[in-house]
């Protein structure tokens, strides 16, 4: 399935990388967001988002889809065939927002939702009407670059919502990845909270700067997990034995530190005070904006680098960014084919929806 | 401080890692490894060293150094400025093979331990005559690739000594972080291991597979980190407030799950055969051999990216990379302006240790 008309609800930084993705594939999104300065903020991650494009894209980019600010959840996600919340991570304002989607959005859309951490079942109660077709889509920052997103279904979440939110996903050129079971944080975040509390402990305790850490980092395995993951780096470490031997050889060594550790850093002014006086060193004189030009323009490279690996065939993300950019190019290409003059396109009628070309049975049509 | 001549003791993986590096920057290694095998797989290792570094060097590779087997530990350190221990992580093999480096070992000469938890403190106890030039010099597989190393130094262990070590590391290509307080562990596997805990349990409880958490990582974050730490990365998130505002904003919201999953899954039989099998599933028809030259082409490939990214400056792993692979170019250079018919190579005298450029006043000398 494919999406005609997008809601936003929330543009906060992860909302309008979802609006940026979006819209960049020609979709049309309304966003809602109270916040009086959303239009500024939006226009600002577009801006980045364009730019990283436009690098993704040198023979140039689909026609934009079109962005409305909507008075209310209502209006936004009145005529949408897909939802995502991005709303801060409140259980309460979770189940006020997700309540109204739900009582106005058509029973056929699907409904996405940006939490890092709460249970999906945690949040569908608040749904009266379908609470069936509410996913987890947990996205990663910048939403409009990285492709993961971890769908998770809760209790009364039905199978072929999950089914149709991958191929919403993957149809705006992420890497949907289903979750098999429920849990608080998912997967990606579990891992990212466990890296975080050691790496606190080491900031807090004098072993190494922030920006010592960081560079242990990126001059090791980040640069090994831009490409393969944990248990593929491991398998090969184990030499022609593979992962059996890689396990008996490391699995009783690698007992010691779990021992280790485990407890909390308290987490005070002090910690704060450390850890953002460092993190200003570390910046140097880089502003925020130009820092992000330069992640943007870095994970642009490093999967169209990635895209050429493999004897040609892309590798891991940078597979998935050759067909992406494909898919982009050939959309680009459309654009230019249709009429231009502005007169052209006022005489047309107003737009009308896709044809639906697969199937377009959502999971609210399955119940209703 | 450059290398004239280099021993490893160990020539497993990342021994001969080492080895491959050091050769392939044109110095002279002695190898000591009681493995009849050892030629055998050093060989293998030279084998993909070769071919990751004539792709980072389309020009040309530099004259390679010599490797040669030595029967003994005081054969193979005698003339040697640097030693590299690489022996398997037990304390006892440790002490006795530190104890016969130190013992036949030049005075200046520098022991680097690629333990990658063992505190140089307790090592170096074993090392009678100078204990002060030993430094754990911890490097990432591949070494002849990843550039981090993490360089500790232990009660004993001379200020001069970590400064020499940087130099000798820096001189082959690498990325030398101290560590400012001894810990097992040090830092980097500090992080792997909790990654690796969580990992773990999330495989056990069946929440995913080892193919889809390995998805998980290179979709999202690992993209992120082989170009920025996990600090700078959560910087930007913050937005234009910075970190401090990250902090604010996120601190307490990550305090629940570090409550959580602090246990140790018990690692048994079944967890090895768990994670062995869906590691097979994940590797289909690839061989380590096969999935080894990808990983390494993949290395190479988002090195060089980076090194032309940040207005073409090149950014972390890859503005070392550049400086890197010009070295080696400037190597290769002279090797080509050297008279090359093997008569007139005969007829030079016994290769002479280069002139030493920069001071030469190892750690050990102080104590001397």
């Amino acid at each position: 399935m494919t999406i005609n008309k997008a809601a936003a609800i929330g543009g906060g930084v992860i909302g309008a990388g979802w609006v940026a993705r979006l819209v960049l594939n020609g979709i049309d999104v309304a966003i809602f967001d109270p916040d009086p300065e959303a239009s500024r903020k939006v226009g600002e991650v577009m801006k980045g988002a364009r730019r990283a494009y436009k690098q993704m894209l040198p023979g140039g980019l689909p026609k934009e889809g079109r962005i409305t600010y909507a008075k209310t959840i209502a209006a936004a996600v009145a005529d949408a065939d897909f939802i995502q919340e991005s709303v801060p991570e409140r259980l309460d304002l979770k189940h006020k927002v997700l309540a109204e989607i739900d009582l106005h959005a058509p029973a056929n859309a699907i409904v996405g939702s940006s939490t890092s951490g709460i249970k999906p079942t945690d949040m569908q109660v608040a749904m009266k009407r379908h609470p069936e077709r509410l996913v987890v889509g947990h996205p990663f920052n910048p939403v409009y670059l990285l492709p993961l997103v971890e769908i998770v279904g809760g209790e009364q979440t039905f199978p072929e919502a999950i089914e149709v939110a991958k191929e919403i996903y993957a149809s705006i050129g992420m890497k949907p990845v289903v979750i098999r079971k429920e849990i608080e944080a998912f997967v990606g975040d579990r891992l990212l909270e466990a890296a975080w509390r050691e790496a606190l402990w080491l900031v807090k305790d004098g072993i190494t700067t922030v920006e010592e850490l960081d560079d242990i980092m990126r001059y090791s395995f980040g640069l090994r997990w831009a490409q393969m993951g944990m248990f593929q780096v491991y398998r090969i470490a184990g030499g022609e034995a593979g992962m059996r031997h890689f396990m008996a050889q490391f699995g009783p060594a690698l007992k010691w530190p779990w021992t280790k550790l485990m407890d909390v850093p308290e987490f005070n002014d002090e910690l704060v005070d450390l850890i953002a006086t460092q993190s200003d060193e570390q910046a140097g004189d880089l502003s925020i904006r130009e820092l992000e030009r330069i992640r943007d323009d870095n994970l642009v490279a490093i999967m169209d680098v990635l895209s050429k690996t493999n004897k040609g065939k892309g590798w891991g993300a940078g597979a998935l960014y050759k067909d992406y950019t494909r898919q982009l190019a050939k959309l680009a290409v459309k654009k230019k084919k249709k009429p231009t003059s502005k007169a052209a396109e006022k005489a047309k009628p107003a737009k009308k929806a896709k044809p639906a070309k697969s199937k377009k049975k959502a999971a609210g049509k399955k119940k209703g």
